[in-house]
């Protein structure tokens, strides 16, 4: 039933019959009534040939849709279980979350996407979906989870709610200025390094400093007695790295089938990242034992969990970008290497220095395994895309990239443009959480790191083995009331 | 080693040497003995084309079908680990009568298929089997486990695979009365609202109602000290719920194919799906915070559990019957939110009513999570039914359906007829499990809602962190017995 | 922060600044390096058709390569978390080993295919990649993995790496001989059950053999504090189970397409495969009573969570060899019970009288899920093969099978080799691993069975419910440090 934490009183309420709506109860079932009138009466399914689906059936898209959602909702739902006590939240809040910024996220992309063809004089009544629409929506939610990182255990469900729908505009406006054919700058990033991990992090981490720039405050949160793990939590944190780290290549491959070259294609983007992330794995543990004693100074030579459920990840976040491009199989596995060898260091060196001098904290390392990474990936994008000649693709470079040889310039600009908007846009959403904090039931200072000031937590037995072996029946009606009967 | 638990004495023994067979080891023993005698001799693999493996792969079909076990498995049977103490029952016991159900389950409704087609003429010496046939199998698993759902803690395995093998025949018959095109009525149901989820739910309902009617047992299981969960527990069941969150549009949509308009019909129920359960899952928290607290009318804004773990599931129950009828991608959303209140509203306010005043106790609370919202599921049909016109879907509605403008008659007799006959053929299934319960290795008073009546569970380590340290490997020797040399 | 455990000062440390390299550092680094310049050189992309990817899209493979994946990192690695204070060391260790053989396997694999065609006279100067590759690289992570369980929790990661590195190699070499076409046996073995199952169990066997033969320290290790479950540690355990239970299907078609008759040819191993699994998994929980109790003389009938966890497993094991074979669906499922069998009657009378008589000790049991049943497999496919008359398969048996009405012979040939080649070759690399042990970091006496000789482990709180509620941040900043900022 819970702990006898007492909320504060909300400031608005309103009163419906026994229903007491707060403001953002209310708002963000306007939000939801929003998106279903939109839904209702401005988009319809698409019957195009864009969606292969017909030809071939639903399963080269469902497939990758499938293992994105596994990765979203498992993936950094448990990966961020690793708090002893806030497991819940963890969870639930990945949960809510994504739910609605699959709805959110689709109509926002679909919408610019849309806007991009006017652009380009193609101008339809209604936005189409069809099952590539549910991928974009899910290319929302990954950085809206990523940022979450930077904040699991200091902010309610209602905050990470209002930070993500101004994320999802954010993320869109930045596609719709330098990601993909027909925008401004027409980068190339297949699996997302640059527009979705170094956005989301560098957002999330612009939130989180927003949200407290003190140094001492930033030290008593990487001290907190609940910002740890224990034995279980640790195995379900795993239990999301392995899964992330399963499906990944279908992450980076989703959208490689509306490539020219399709299936070949999707098929070269599977095997990069697969070699990748497998090199940057292995030596992620050999790397955790080095750095660590490296830094500890002492003899022994141990794993640290959280490296191996972090920085394990980050060949695949390196090789997104440049994942379909002809960086040859050794080539990815050398990128997935330094990859992780990058994150490994981020986490044994940077991130203390990040909350001690800056304090900047950081509660999953999402700078680590997103940030760091995906800004190396952007590099390696600029590196492979300078670097193909133009015979590799048996189509001429000139024509397979939208500007030919100046193609590295702009992969250049994207990577500065989202960095740039993703700490500004992220440090504006910071600014207006704080504006109106008190309506979004902010955790108080003595629940950090633990869920019983949002979600009710079961009493634990005292004694889980000894109890309960002579009761009867009968005289268990007067025990302590369960939840479904009072 | 497990518990001193002593069982009371068979009634019937049969002794082979040192084997000691009770009367149901025998007898579940001669139905897996038969099942084979019969996939020897009636069943053969199927060569022909209604298979679309052939022709274009494997994958279409095999991505559903794995799914749908993914949800089986891994869905239902962590989703009711959230006992504290019964999660080796609920992993164990969905295992087990998940594999037998599937074998049994391709037998029942193959043959009944076969004889609906003898009817219309087409007669073959076998049946026949390909990848439907085994998402078939699984679509006779889902009741079951919904049904396991109402009376897990209760019953012992044996008694849940008692009550399976009856099932499976009364879903069966069920289907071959109003399940699609050559029965009896013809009803369409895509995703199961009404011929799985309604099914499986009152069935169960009236099982869990024959063995216990009484109002104050009821209301004694709903305080049972054993009927809680833990935290761990409660993060294993949130693993269910996700899993079962992910991969249910391959359940709505596993049979889509094999419409007429085959893969956009499939990527139509797979995008309704999704949208219908996020908006769900996502409003389901909202309204669990609302309703909670205008039930117990206190200040607090928590999340139950309970609710997270299940209502967020019912929009995608809700759209099932519906799914690949043009209901759009905004009214898809509007059935899940609608789907989502309604099982809220049931685990918060009716659950506790039905023991109270029934003595119904429904363990996983099934009713608010598949009979509300499958009965609900089964009224958008018939409204989705009326409400298609001449053109909406290429082709004529009169053509499209087989009664054409009757059909909402049809859909409405298909509802009603299901809910009666889950609720007589539960009933009587409920009096055979009373009659030869004694057989049937029933769960004690003093065990229920824990699994070491049926189980081996570890002893724990008193002193998990500071044991063993010391000690070497000579000197364990002479410590406890442990499994596997005893 | 861990244990106070000191490891004893490494033999051989090559200094760098403040890295401190031992030895295997170096090699393992070495490893992957030289793995990278070969991938770089020699090894390209496929762009032929051997993988229908282009055609058809990716899913027809992808599918079955993320299935087998999902098996072999959450599948064995979960499963491996039965241990109750090993579970890091469980994942962790599958993860990193996987990791690497992933990568190690395919080369060493494709260069063998090479080889083997280059002795056919096909010459080409790169090793080429597909799909297709990813499997065969993961079927080389299958044996290892195996082999793993004979020896988790008294090997050390390091020298898990060391067996990883010649396994592969061995595995490699017995399939150059003997499994599939254009190999001096030319044998079939669909799923695996002789070449992956038989031999990584053997080996695994042989290398456990060799690192203890001591009666008094088998049973020491048998009898161990640590060796033992927990509820949770079980609980996650199961989920490997299951994982496994799932995808097993696609572990024995993954091949299954390159067939002549491909698309039906895999639905039958599916269907096989599922039907087998099934039928034994139901089997063994009775299995499992009957014989616990024929062994305990007790009139307890309760289920053993190692059967449960693994002989329901053995029914896919058992069918793999003939799961393309026309042994009829009935057939695969006598197959499966039998497998099943055979597997709880090792875990419950023979593993005790392999650590009692030969000191052979054996921590998950593998010789019961993977030797016995691999060995049952392969006996099964020599007689499906001996059964196939010339028009079951609608071509000729004699075109059919490379040795035509001879093929059986050769069929024992591989089985007999496959198992003296990986219990010498697996004896070998055990004395290897004895010669190099100082190197390897081995696991101290006292520390068997659990992790923290390798893995950091977080401290438990005392009091888990009752902390941290009156505290502020303010005076956490005098708490024990955590890991991120020290």
């Amino acid at each position: 039933m819970g702990k006898a934490y007492q909320r504060p009183p909300p400031p608005i309420v309103l009163r419906l019959g026994p229903l007491a709506f707060e403001l953002f109860d209310i708002l963000f079932l306007l939000w939801q009534a929003v998106m279903v009138v939109l839904y209702c009466t401005k988009v319809t399914y698409s019957q195009d040939v864009t969606s292969l689906a017909d030809e071939r059936g639903v399963a080269n898209e469902y497939i990758t849709y499938t293992g994105i959602a596994f990765m979203m909702y498992i993936g950094f739902g448990y990966l961020m279980t690793f708090l002893r006590r806030n497991g819940f939240a963890a969870v639930g809040m990945t949960f809510m979350v994504s739910a609605v910024v699959m709805e959110w996220g689709i109509l926002v992309q679909t919408f610019l996407e849309h806007m991009l063809e006017a652009a380009h004089g193609e101008v339809e009544p209604y936005l189409h979906l069809n099952l590539r629409s549910l991928i974009l929506g899910m290319f929302m939610v990954a950085p809206v989870l990523i940022s979450f990182g930077a904040i699991i255990g200091k902010v309610s469900s209602y905050e990470l709610m209002f930070v993500a729908f101004f994320e999802v505009i954010f993320v869109g406006i930045n596609n719709y200025i330098a990601n993909g054919r027909g925008t401004l700058l027409e980068a190339v990033d297949m699996g997302g390094s640059v527009f979705i991990h170094l956005f989301g992090a560098y957002f999330g981490l612009a939130v989180s400093y927003v949200l407290c720039h003190n140094r001492e405050k930033a030290k008593a949160y990487a001290r907190h007695s609940k910002n740890g793990s224990s034995y279980n939590s640790d195995l379900f944190s795993l239990l999301g790295t392995i899964a992330l780290f399963i499906y990944w290549p279908s992450f980076n491959s989703a959208l490689a089938k509306y490539n020219v070259d399709s299936g070949f294609s999707q098929s070269r983007v599977i095997i990069n990242t697969s070699l990748a992330q497998s090199a940057g794995a292995f030596t992620t543990f050999i790397f955790s034992k080095l750095l660590r004693r490296a830094k500890h100074g002492s003899a022994r030579g141990l794993y640290d969990l959280v490296d191996i459920q972090n920085a394990t990840l980050a060949g695949a976040v390196s090789i997104g970008c440049a994942s379909d491009l002809v960086v040859g199989p050794g080539g990815a596995m050398a990128v997935g290497i330094t990859g992780a060898l990058i994150s490994t260091a981020g986490f044994v060196f940077l991130q203390p220095f990040l909350v001690n001098r800056l304090g900047l904290h950081d509660t999953c390392g999402i700078h680590n395994l997103h940030g760091l990474p995906g800004l190396f990936g952007g590099i390696v994008g600029i590196i492979a895309v300078a670097a193909s000649r133009n015979d590799v693709y048996g189509t001429p470079g000139e024509i397979f990239y939208p500007h030919g040889a100046n193609q590295p310039v702009y992969q250049l600009a994207s990577v500065a443009i989202t960095l740039a908007f993703a700490i500004i846009s992220g440090a504006f959403t910071g600014l207006l959480v704080l504006a109106v904090r008190k309506h979004l039931n902010p955790i108080p200072d003595e629940y950090l790191f633990e869920d019983i000031a949002e979600f009710e937590t079961p009493e634990e037995e005292e004694d889980s083995q000894n109890s309960g072996k002579e009761k009867h029946v009968e005289s268990l009606l007067v025990e302590r009331p369960s939840k479904e009967i009072v």
